[in-house]
C-alpha cells in the first residue's frame, strides 16, 4: 500500500509518501527524482527527540547514509515547552557545525513540535534551506507536516513566531503509530474527524462504520491508510487553494476557536490540542444547531464519532464560561473585534462567520460546562 | 523632485519613493493608496536606534500619526554587534506589548542593521507581517532596503541566519544623509560605483563627471537625487529578474567574494563593509585585466572611480594573501569547493565564473597587499 498526495502549492508543489515501512524508503525518495530532491552526497540534518530517535532514529540515518547523504542529527528534550526560540538556536548551531550550505536539508523525525521547529529553523538558515517532514504523530501526519506552517512559542504565546516554508518532501510510515501513547493518538484523530466535518463526507461515513477509533490497534492496515490518505488529501487540497491563510484555510480552525480558548483557560495543562478541537467541534455543533444552521442529526453525528474516539465532550470545570467569552475576544484571530466562528451546515461543509453574538455562545457554553 | 522605481517582483511588487523630506510623507503615502498599504487606524512598530530616532524620529512618528495610525517605537542599541537574535527577541516582546496583529507592520528607521533586523522580525511574527523600510544610511537605501533580504549574525558568521520578506514599500529621504557619518557616507558610494560597473554605464559616466564623491556636499541635491534612483534602479532590476538569487542576483556580490575575506581577515574592525566593496572591486579589475577579459583603460577608470571616493584601493597589513585565500575557500558562495567570482568584460557588463585559480588570484593580492 502506497499513496502519493500531491500539495499543489504555486511555486512549491511537493508530495506526500504514505506507505509502509517508509521510513527505510526517505533516502530513496529523496533522492530518486528524475532531479532529486536533495542531491546524493549532500549534507542532511536530522532533528528528532531522545524517544522517537531511539525508536526509528537508526532506520532513518541508515536509509539516508545508504544513498550517499552525509548525515548529522541533533537532539531536542521532548516537550512544548521546548518550542522555543532557543531550541532554534540549538538547530542553527547544529546547522553551522554540520556546514549545512544552500542547497543541502533538514530533515525533521516527530511530532508536531519537531516539526514546527525544524520547519522553521530551516525556513531561517541561510535564508530559508530544504526540508524534509517525516511525522510521527497522528497529528503531525495529517496536519502539522502538510502546509508550510513552521514557528516556535513567544513566551505570551503560542506560535507567534513562525514564518511559511513548505517542505520539499513529507514522508509518513503509519506503523510508527504503534509506539505513539494512546492519548496522542485520540488527539490527532480529532484533527481527522475535523476533515470529515469540514471536508470529506466518505471519510466521515467510513470513520462512522468502524467500531472503535481510539486506539491504533483498532484501524492499522487498510482502514489507517485510507484515514491517513484522505485526511492528508483534505488538508493538501485546502492549503493549496490558500497557502497563506488569507481565505479558505480558515476552516481548518474549526472547532479551534473554542478549542483555543478552552486549553488557554486550563493553563495547557488539563486537555491536550486535540481534545481541546474535539470540544471545540462539539461547541462548533451546538452553536451551529442553536442558530438553526445545522441538523440536530448531523450533530449527533458528530458527536458519536467522537465520543467513539473516547475524545472529552464536556468543557472542564477549570475553565468557566465568562473566561472563555474573554479569551475568545484576545484571540489572534480576531479581527477588528469580532470573534470568527467556522460554523458546519451539513457534512463535509461549514462556514466562516463573524455574526455571532457572545448571547450566542453563553447558553452553548453553560451547557457544555461540567458541573 | 521625487521619483517613484517599482520593484516588481511577481506576487509582491513595491515602490521606492525617493524624495526631499519624505520622512514627512510616509503616513499619506502607506494611507494613500486606492489599497492602502496598512490601513489607517492600524497598529505600526517602528524600530530605530537611539541616535536616527533621536534625529529623525519625531518627523516619522508625527508622519505616521497626523493619519491616523497607532504608533509605537522599539529602540535597540546601535551597532552590527547587536544585530543578533537578542535584538529580534526585544523586537518581538514589543510587537507582543504593542498588541500587533497580522494587518499591523513594522517600520525599519535606520541604516541596514536596523532595517535587516525590522524586516527579519516582521517576517517571522505572527508568520509574517508587513515592513515598509526607511533607510537612512546611504548603504540601506541603495542596496540593503531593496530586495527583502532580512536576518541577522548566528555567533559564528553574518546574516546567517535570516529570511526573505519583501517590504510594502521603501521610503528614501536624502537629506537624512547630512546626518551620516563621512565614513558611512563613502561606503554607501562603494555599492554606488558597484552599480555602474555590473549594470548601469550612464551612471558610471555621470559619477567619472562629478569632482568630488566623497561627502554629502559634494553631491547633494539633484546630483544625489539621480544617482539614489539610478542605484536604486539597478537594485530593483536585478532583484526582480531573480529573487531568491539563483543566478542573475550573484552580480550584486561583485566585488564582495574578495572583500568579504578582506573584511573577515580583519576582524571586521579594519576597514568597514564599503571599503571592502571597494578593494574586493580593484581585486576584481585587476584579476579580469589580468585575464584579458577587461581593458587596462576601464579597469582605470573604475580605479578613479573609487580613488575619488576616498575609498581604500589596497589591501590591509593585517590581512596576508594566503589567509584571504584560504577565507575564499570557506565562503557561503562556494558552490563544490569552486569559489565563484563576478568579474567585469566592460562598463556595466559583468559576468559570473568559477574559473579562477588560486594561481591567478594570488598575484592580484600580493600587488594589493600594502608592505
Ligand atoms: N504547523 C502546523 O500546521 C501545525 C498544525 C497543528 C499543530 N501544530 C503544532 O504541533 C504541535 C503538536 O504536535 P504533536 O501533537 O505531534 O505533539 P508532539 O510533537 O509534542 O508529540 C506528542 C508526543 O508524542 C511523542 N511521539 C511522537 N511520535 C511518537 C511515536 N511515533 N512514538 C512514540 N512517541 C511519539 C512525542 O515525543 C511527544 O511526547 C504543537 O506545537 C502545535 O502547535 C502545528
Ligand atoms: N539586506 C540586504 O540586502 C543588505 C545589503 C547590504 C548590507 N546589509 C546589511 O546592512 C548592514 C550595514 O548597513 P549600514 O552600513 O547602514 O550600517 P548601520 O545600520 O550600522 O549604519 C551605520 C551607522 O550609521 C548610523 N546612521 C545611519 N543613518 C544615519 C543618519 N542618517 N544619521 C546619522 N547616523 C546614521 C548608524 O546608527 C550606524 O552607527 C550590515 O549588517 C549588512 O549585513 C544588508
Ligand atoms: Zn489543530
Ligand atoms: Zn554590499
Amino acid at each position: 500500500m502506497k499513496s502519493v498526495i500531491s500539495v499543489d502549492i504555486p511555486q512549491n508543489p511537493y508530495d506526500v509518501v504514505i506507505a509502509q515501512d517508509a521510513i527505510d524508503h526517505v533516502g530513496a525518495w529523496l533522492s530518486n527524482h528524475e532531479q532529486p530532491l536533495v542531491k546524493p552526497g549532500q549534507k542532511l540534518l536530522v532533528v528528532s527527540n531522545p524517544v522517537i530517535f531511539r525508536h526509528y532514529g537508526d532506520r532513518l540515518v541508515q536509509s539516508l547514509e545508504s544513498v550517499g547523504y552525509q548525515v548529522s542529527t541533533c537532539i531536542l528534550p521532548a516537550g512544548e515547552r521546548y518550542k522555543t526560540l532557543r531550541s532554534i538556536q540549538k538547530i542553527h548551531d547544529a546547522a553551522y557545525d554540520a556546514k549545512l550550505e544552500r542547497k543541502s536539508a533538514m530533515v525533521a523525525l516527530g511530532g508536531g513540535v519537531i516539526g514546527d521547529m525544524t520547519g522553521f529553523a530551516a525556513a531561517t538558515w541561510l535564508r530559508g534551506i530544504g526540508v524534509i517532514q517525516v511525522p510521527t504523530s497522528l497529528l503531525a501526519m495529517v496536519d502539522a507536516s502538510i502546509g508550510g506552517k513552521t514557528g516556535v512559542n513567544h513566551p505570551q504565546g503560542k506560535n507567534l513566531i513562525g514564518a511559511f516554508h513548505q517542505p520539499k518532501l513529507v514522508v509518513i510510515d503509519p506503523q510508527v503509530l504503534k509506539t505513539l501513547p494512546p492519548r496522542e493518538f485520540r488527539a490527532g484523530m480529532a484533527e481527522v474527524i475535523k476533515y470529515g466535518v469540514i471536508w470529506d463526507a466518505e471519510l466521515f461515513a467510513a470513520l462512522e462504520q468502524t467500531d472503535r477509533l481510539d486506539q491504533y490497534r483498532y484501524v492499522e492496515g487498510e482502514l489507517l491508510q485510507m484515514i491517513l490518505t484522505r485526511s492528508c488529501q483534505a488538508k493538501a487540497e485546502v492549503v493549496a487553494q490558500d497557502e497563506k491563510e488569507s481565505g479558505l484555510r480558515a476552516i481548518l480552525n474549526y472547532g479551534h476557536t473554542i478549542g483555543h480558548a478552552v486549553e488557554s483557560a486550563t493553563g495547557y495543562r488539563v486537555v491536550n490540542h486535540g481534545e481541546a478541537v474535539a470540544i471545540g467541534m462539539v461547541a462548533a455543533g451546538k452553536l451551529a444547531t442553536a442558530l438553526n444552521l445545522w441538523s440536530r442529526d448531523d450533530d449527533q453525528r458528530q458527536y458519536q464519532l467522537i465520543e467513539k474516539t473516547k475524545l472529552p465532550t464536556a468543557i472542564p470545570s477549570q475553565a468557566g464560561a465568562e473566561a472563555l467569552i474573554a479569551l475568545l475576544q484576545g484571540d489572534k484571530k480576531v479581527e477588528d473585534g469580532r470573534v470568527r466562528f467556522i460554523l458546519p451546515k451539513a457534512i463535509a461543509d461549514v462556514f466562516i462567520t463573524d455574526q455571532v453574538s457572545n448571547q450566542d455562545i453563553r447558553p452553548v457554553l453553560a451547557a457544555m460546562t461540567t458541573p
